[in-house]
This record gives C-alpha cells, structure tokens and sequence, in this order.
C-alpha cells in the first residue's frame, strides 16, 4: 500500500522582499494549487500616470526568478534609459522606474483603464511570467499608507519611502480606503479553504497592518481553526531589512519579537522567532504564559540569504506545523 | 545709417522624417519666433495605453538633436529593454517602442489624461527640450488615416506602415475624423500672420492631405496672397524615403514632381523642384502653363544628408522667396 502524502493548503500574507523570500520558498516545496499568496496594496501608487505595485512586483518576480537578487525587488540587469530621459524633460526621477520593469506597469495600467480588476490584472502577468501558485491582491480597492511625519507632514507611502528614504520620523500611519475596500471573493474562499495561514516576515505596521485593516479579513482569520503562523521580521534586535525597527522605536514600542507578538494578537496561534533570539523565546513563554502545544512557539534560522535557505525554512515550518495538534 | 534685415514669418506643413528635416533647416536660419512648424497628426495612435504622435515626436527630436541619425527618427542611442520586456509578456513588439523615447509618451499621455491639450502639451515638451520655434499640431483633435488594402483590409495606419512595412496594396486612404477636427487658433493665427507658407518634401497623401483635410486650413492657406511654396518628395522618379512613389503608382498616378503639383493645386503658387529633374520643370512649365514671376518654379539639391545641405537648401529657399515679386 503506498502512503500518499497530501500537502496542506497554504495561504501566505506578504509585503514585499521579506515575504517574497518566503512565498518563494514556499513556491519550491509546495505544489502550485496548494499555494496562495495574499499581498499588500497599501503601497500602490500613480506615477508618471501609470498604476505602480511594488509589493505585488517584488513578489512575482521574486517568483519567476526575473528579481534583482542584489535589490531583492526589481527586474536583474534592468536599465534606467527611460528615467535618464525624464530628467532630460526635467521630472522628478526620485523613484527608479527602470525599463524593463515599465512593460508590467504599462500593461497593468492599460488594463485597468480597460476596467479589468486588479486581482485579474495579476493573475494574467503572473501566468504569462509562468508563475503557477496563485498571487492575489487582497482587494481590487485602492488602499494608500499615509504616514504622518512631524518634519514633512503628511506623507504618500512612496514619498515617505522612497523619496525621503524612511528617514522622517513617523507619528502615526494611516491606510487610507481600508475600511472602505473589500476582500475579494478569491481571498475570501482561499481563505476558508485554507489548511494553513502564515505571515511572512513583512513589516506589521506597513505591509500587514493594511492587509488586516480592510473589513472581514481579520475575523476570518481569526474563526478558521487552523495554525496560523507568522513569521517574525526582528532579528536580534533588528529589522531585516527596512524600517521596522525604527518604525516601532518611533511608535513608541520596545524592538523585540515580543512586540511583533502583540501587534499580531489572536490573529496567530504560532510565531516562528529567529535562533538568535532564543532568549526571546523563553522570555515569550513565561511573560506571555504561551505553553505548547495549545500555541507554537519555535525558533529556526529566518535568515533567507539564497534560494536553499528559503526552502529550508519554508519546509521546516511546514514540517513543524504538520508535526503539530492545535 | 544701419539696415535691419527682417525675416519672414514662415510656416512651414510638415510630416515625417523628410518634413523634419526642411524644419532643422529653416530652424537654423531663422529666428525662432519667426517659424512656425505645423504638423500632421493623422499618424497618432494608442499603444500599450500610450499616445504615440510619430511625427511630432520626429520633429521634436530633429530639432532638439536628439534624433537617431540613421533612421531620421527616434532618439539617438535609445535601448530597446521594455520592449524585451513586452515580449517576454508575450504580447506584439512590432512597434518599436525604445526606452528614452517613452518617457515622451508617458508625460504626453499622463497630461492628456489630465485633460491639456495637445498643443500645449507638445508646446512643453518642446520647450523643455530646448525648441524655441513653434511647433503645433494642426489640430488638438484625433485624425486616424486608415488605409483600406485588398490583401489586409482596413488598416489603421501604423498596422499598414510599421507592421506590415507599407507592403500591402492601397486601394483607398482615408483620413477618418479630419472633416470633424478643428484648426486649432495658433495655427489659424500662424497662418493669418505668415509671410511664407511651406510644405515641406513630406508625402502628399499620408502627411500634407490629412493636414488641409482640417476644415478651414486649405482655404485660410489659399486666401493668402503670400508665398505658398512646396518642396517636392519626389526625386528623379523616386521617393527620397518611404511609400510615397509606391502609393502614388498603386493610385494609378504618376511618380513624378508633376503629379505632387496636380495634388497641391492651387495651395501653390511656387514649386522647390529637385536639380535632378530640371528636365521636369522644363516640362511643367510647358504643360501646366506656369510661368514666372506668376508662378516660382525652382530646382534645388532637395537631398538633406547633413546638418549643411538642411541649412544650405533653407536657406537658397528663403532667398529664393525674397527675390520674387507675387
């Protein structure tokens, strides 16, 4: 008798070049119909009149292996002739719009004004860059991170980001038309469908925060009787990469695993902290009286520097969460 | 006592490469408030969700120098990167679509979507390229030549000119939106207060009928006791560039200077033949009775290789034009 092993149904939420990490090497080890990866919008803009999604790039080129492994977003090789061109016309060139790149964000803009909703606009691309898993945005509603700045005032996420390079101070952040957005049906039924729900290592307050933010999902989330896992983005201390640190040292907040913990709440019934940050762990179980099995609480090697390190991990979650009684 | 050469108020008709060309000319030997460049538009299409105007975009780079000089169109040097990107989306690269060269059709499209008109539009990018004569469009509306083929059909005109390398037959042009389009109040004062009116060597059919399609331009063109001069396209037999002599024969004309004189009419009252056909003005003065100073019916080396021969032939026009009595 052969024993037929069955792969749970994934669904993974994700911002941009952590999470990319993640989904792909989730992409590596599970089978693509198994597989749903549900991302930020909150970082979309307009620019130069066409519709930008870096979170969604980042993670379907991340996915067909066309990303800048240096960058960890953006297409490898790509050129900056059309941005030269801009300067040329004396635009603005603060956010690097290269040439290759461009082809996504003119079909994508094309289709929109066609009337094509987003969640469609990405299924299209991603297949036609042969990406098999499925890739939603979490809404087909324009939802914008506002970040509330003391020496710039308010700030568009991508000014904030990448014009200012996260260097104001944030006083407060708002996704702006997330509770006016809604869960698509797609996001909806791979959600009730899932087996399995976990939180790459984003940035909480930039790329989950307005992913939870828009109505249903958190409480979907949260009835669904399944590990729910997330992925912690502080590693001894610090952020990956990005600002999460500064962020939570700016929100007022202690930078620890601890603090992303809180911020998840009972959204999750697991979190996958950092080896470097044993102690934290132990410290977790006793301040948050989170004892096993009733909540997962385990420590890999999060750091995802190649290919085989985020199938390594992605495999040891799975292996962990399958190992597992709620 | 000092005498003050005044120059001409010239407007010249252009289309293309061969338009653009005539236009560097008289661009170097006039000053720039005194030349007015009118341009057709009936080449504009939509691609990709970008509005792409050929022969503006020609003109504009001609006389800003940053046009590719073997082609005669396009920026010198440009990559081809989205386009690789295009293809790898699976979608058709028969345009070429270069990379600097976007970065025209992304503002232009952006503030048409914002609703400038495309003479202002075209007026700013000029500028910021450093182009101090007047360049306009003859009309802020959509002009569409369609060229209806026996082996292909309707054709829009970029699909019969680039995709299908102006091979297929014409039985028929059409310039669908011309009789709706409205001559725009610059170029009606350009005309209302030229000295001289040029057409440049571009082709009757496809860049000069399209233009004095524009209710009122042909008539405002023909009210003006002024000189109305055209540079022939023709040389010796053959079109210097492009499907001119090849249209001209698939219409059942004759490939000679006489027939683009029997095109203008009565638009003319002077004739820039080339030196190559000095035997067909000896004849179109016979048959066509024009006789000088009624009519100005020169022969110039109309071939503008260099940077020179666009200054030399500009400038033997102008003093041409100035030497001659109405």
């Amino acid at each position: 008798m052969e024993m037929i092993y069955s792969s749970p149904r994934v669904v993974v939420f994700v911002g941009g070049v952590g999470g990319a990490k993640l989904a792909y090497g989730l992409s590596r080890v599970l089978p693509p119909e198994q597989l749903t990866v549900i991302v930020n919008v909150a970082d979309d803009f307009w620019h130069y009149g066409l519709r930008i999604c870096p979170d969604l790039d980042t993670i379907m080129y991340t996915l067909s292996n066309l990303v800048d492994p240096v960058n960890g977003w953006g297409i490898a090789d790509d050129t900056t002739a059309m941005l030269k061109s801009m300067q040329r016309y004396g635009e603005e060139t603060w956010f690097t719009l290269k040439d290759q790149d461009l082809a996504t964000h003119l079909l994508r803009t094309y289709w929109l004004h066609e009337g094509v909703p987003l969640t469609e606009i990405t299924q299209r691309l991603a297949s036609r860059l042969g990406i098999t898993c499925s890739l939603l945005p979490v809404t087909d509603d324009p939802i914008m991170t506002v970040v509330h700045t003391e020496e710039h005032g308010s700030l568009e996420f991508q000014e904030y980001f990448v014009k200012y390079r996260w260097q104001p101070r944030v006083q407060s952040l708002e996704y702006r038309g997330a509770t006016d957005a809604r869960m698509t049906s797609e996001v909806r039924r791979a959600l009730e469908d899932a087996d399995v729900i976990l939180f790459g290592p984003s940035n909480p307050w930039l790329s989950i925060a307005p992913i939870v933010a828009v109505p249903g999902i958190a409480d979907l989330i949260k009835s669904r009787n399944i590990p729910r896992v997330a992925v912690t983005p502080i590693v001894d201390g610090r952020a990956v990469k990005g600002p999460a640190a500064k962020i939570m040292d700016e929100l007022g907040l202690e930078i620890s695993a601890q603090t992303v913990l809180e911020f998840y709440s009972d959204l999750l019934n697991g979190f996958i902290a950092d080896v470097r940050d044993d102690a934290t762990i132990t410290n977790l179980v006793q301040t948050q009286n989170l004892h096993m099995p009733r909540y997962l609480l385990k420590s890999f090697d999060t750091m995802m520097g190649d290919a085989q390190s985020k199938i390594m991990l992605s495999q040891k979650i799975l292996e962990t969460i399958e190992g597992w009684t709620l």
